[in-house]
């Protein structure tokens, strides 16, 4: 039986040292979808297997078409103990622009916000690199109090999260043995507020595709040509403008097959919360909830199908003008899906759709992104119990089991691939900036994301 | 009386030091929408007050607010003869983007294209550097041959035509009696083929405006804002595609008033001219006629009024993918006028439009540009007449008068400004590719454009 006490003060006593283990790895601009950053992501995977080693784990770095994957090992644990899977990533977001942001995104530095709050600042502070070192540091707490580790842990660090995981799965089917365990903790999700924890036990999938479309065989004068030659960027106008009706909803064919509405008892969960939309929206600066109609924003991003658009390029973009009519025009577009929908089938209907939008003398060229479907775990599941009462214990308020709109691409692989449910907990905050210029990471995730781990392992292990 | 083939004779003994001369001026880069090329439009304004001082001319670079204006007269003429002021624009467009440049922009080459066929390379060579040392280079024949100019020449090269001719106007209001001649000769047109040269007597006018509309108050994680928070890019997709009905046409109130059709007997001298919309769009890789239906595609570029977008931008448009939603998304949107449309009330109207489609916890920015009515010359006008009679003496076949889809804002300002008129004469070819990578001007271009003028001026001395 560990000691919890000793196990959860030995954290608090590390808590400097982590830090700087922290802000070694922050410094490493490991922007995985950027070929310019090839090196800094290698690097950033060398440093993680060097510290695997340090806390006594047996960790080798993978090569694979893209960047490394880390799998590191610790059989030392008690006698038919569980065996968990930690997963995380070492990559982070580009930073651009870079302008908006008020520190070096890749020089971390703590800053002190008065009453008691700190916040570490740096892009990946809070995704995933200070997620995934609460995790390493509460292992730490264990070695170094007792000697051991209270469950068979193995490690899978990847670097292509941040650009889709393109050599995950072909990793999975190859040496999936390696990372077979009974269920995967997961640190890459949030709070639920800066006092409740939160357990995410539904995650949207994604499907995304590129769209270039090709018009005349070169920019043109739009004096000479505007008015008889196809514009692309038109052209690409009407298909996105054509993705939404006026309710918000998605007008590909067969596009909510799969799609469930949301339990009553399960909305009334979420209703407990308190949240409205005004709070939601009224943090980012907007007030008006848009996409589908009828939902509140919680519901919209939790249990509800997106088609977002995160990209668009077309003609003359710089300072002034150029009255040119471009060659072409391109767009990236995701599909958030939950339930049962069927990415391979979304992203056959959505180009289908795009071809039938398309003259007969202009061609389009797609690039796919990601596919990946929903998952949906039991709410009563034994690991999500203890887990849920081992976050309460720490924190202020109980923990609460929700939906999340993202998507973690390796909960669906594990699911499919190895049969294996994961159990969703992460210390980020809705207000950490992750994706955006200034992510910070607020010091009592990282802190109290220690201890809570220890708790989380110390209930497993029962 | 002049001695006409004396003068043809100089022009043609002349041309490699011509050549040598347009040479010096190509290779100043001189981008006036680029700020980082202010130094270069300066030095080419300069060159050129050089030149016109060693033809005889009181030159002088006047100060604007952009680029300077250079003001030339000579009155060294016979008693009576006509004063015409020549326009042109020593200014260019960007060269982005340079990978689909074959040869250096900014260092011009003489290419030998076979069967006599040579070409002059390099941004400005036929927009406007390469049409305006036409005109420059058959003064020169003139003073060589005969020490003086047929006629009372006043000549205006402007800094900024290809970014809206913003000093333009003010310059034109102070200074209006410096430049104020019986009409003025433009050379920033083009010839109908390679063997019959054309009069341009109506020209499309030009309203742009800038779109720039702000959502949230950074950019957001698709996952955790999708299908809550309003993404820009599908609002302004909404807009672009809103600007067009299923037939083409401009649906913004009020857009068609002062446009009217087409005089049959006009319309018959374009038929006359064989070309067909095959031909048309088949020169640049197209075959569908896009915009309003019903209309031939020499109509819609010569006589119908256009909404276009040149150029749109938002979110992340790099390499790999990004799952953003982001905070703002832009677009350049122009309107090319006909008959009597009122730029004002246009820009005004489109405004109104893009209002009501935003949100209300939306805004949107509006950055002007350009504004000019189109033209619209009298066919029966005696100089138009004169100088059709002279370019069809010089070209294989007869001259002919046409219609020009683009703008010369400069024509609009001299008719309202000065009541002046324009004959519009160059020696442009449609795939001289201006604006877009590897422009050219033809050899036979320049050398016969330099004998048209010397014809075009011997004969409205008579």
């Amino acid at each position: 039986m560990s000691d919890l006490n000793a196990l959860l003060k030995r954290a608090d006593d590390n808590l400097p040292s982590s830090l700087d283990k922290l802000f070694d790895l922050l410094r490493i601009p490991s922007i995985s979808t950027d070929p310019a950053y090839k090196k800094d992501c290698t690097a950033a995977a060398n440093w993680l297997v060097d510290e695997l080693k340090t806390l006594g784990f047996m960790a080798t770095a993978h090569k694979t078409k893209g960047h490394p994957i880390i799998v590191a090992t610790s059989e030392n644990a008690p006698e038919n103990a569980p065996h968990v899977l930690f997963y995380g990533h070492y990559d982070v977001q580009p930073v651009d622009p870079l302008n908006l942001w008020d520190d070096e995104p890749f020089d971390p530095k703590i800053k002190d916000m008065g009453q008691g709050r700190k916040i570490i600042t740096g892009r990946g502070s809070s995704d995933d690199k200070g997620q995934l070192m609460t995790f390493l540091q509460a292992c730490r707490a264990y070695r170094e109090e007792e000697g051991e580790l209270p469950l068979k842990i193995t490690i899978m660090f990847e670097g292509e999260e941040e650009s889709g995981s393109p050599s995950l799965p072909a990793f999975l089917e190859e040496h999936g043995d390696l990372v077979k365990a009974d269920f995967a903790l997961v640190c890459d999700t949030g709070m639920w507020d800066r006092e409740t924890p939160a357990i995410a036990a539904t995650l949207r999938g994604l499907v995304g595709d590129e769209v270039v479309i090709t018009a005349a065989d070169r920019d043109l004068h739009s004096g000479f040509f505007g008015g008889a030659a196809a514009n692309p960027i038109h052209i690409l106008a009407d298909i996105l403008a054509g993705l939404h009706d006026e309710n918000g909803r998605v007008t590909l064919p067969g596009f909510y097959d799969g799609v469930e509405e949301t339990p009553e008892d399960v909305k009334k969960t979420w209703e407990a919360l308190g949240e409205t939309d005004e709070r939601f929206l009224g943090e980012i600066g907007l007030s008006v909830p848009a996409g589908e109609k009828g939902y509140s924003a919680l519901e919209l991003t939790w249990a509800r199908p997106t088609a977002e658009v995160n990209g668009v390029a077309g003609g003359y973009t710089g300072d002034g003008f150029k009255t040119v009519i471009a060659a072409q025009a391109s767009a990236k577009v995701s599909f958030r899906l939950v339930g049962k929908q069927d990415p391979a089938k979304i992203r056959e209907n959505f180009r289908a759709y795009v071809q039938s939008k398309l003259p007969d003398d202009c061609k389009v060229d797609f690039h796919p992104h990601g596919g990946s479907p929903a998952i949906q775990l039991d709410y009563n599941a034994p690991f999500l119990k203890k887990a849920q009462g081992a976050l309460s214990d720490e924190w202020p308020k109980p923990a609460v089991v929700i939906g999340m709109g993202g998507s973690i691409p390796i909960v669906g692989d594990f699911q499919s691939k190895l049969g294996m449910d994961s159990l969703l907990v992460g210390f980020g905050l809705n207000d950490d900036r992750i994706h955006s210029p200034n992510e910070k990471y607020e010091m009592n995730s990282f802190h109290k994301g220690i201890r809570s781990w220890i708790r989380i392992m110390n209930a497993l292990a029962k």
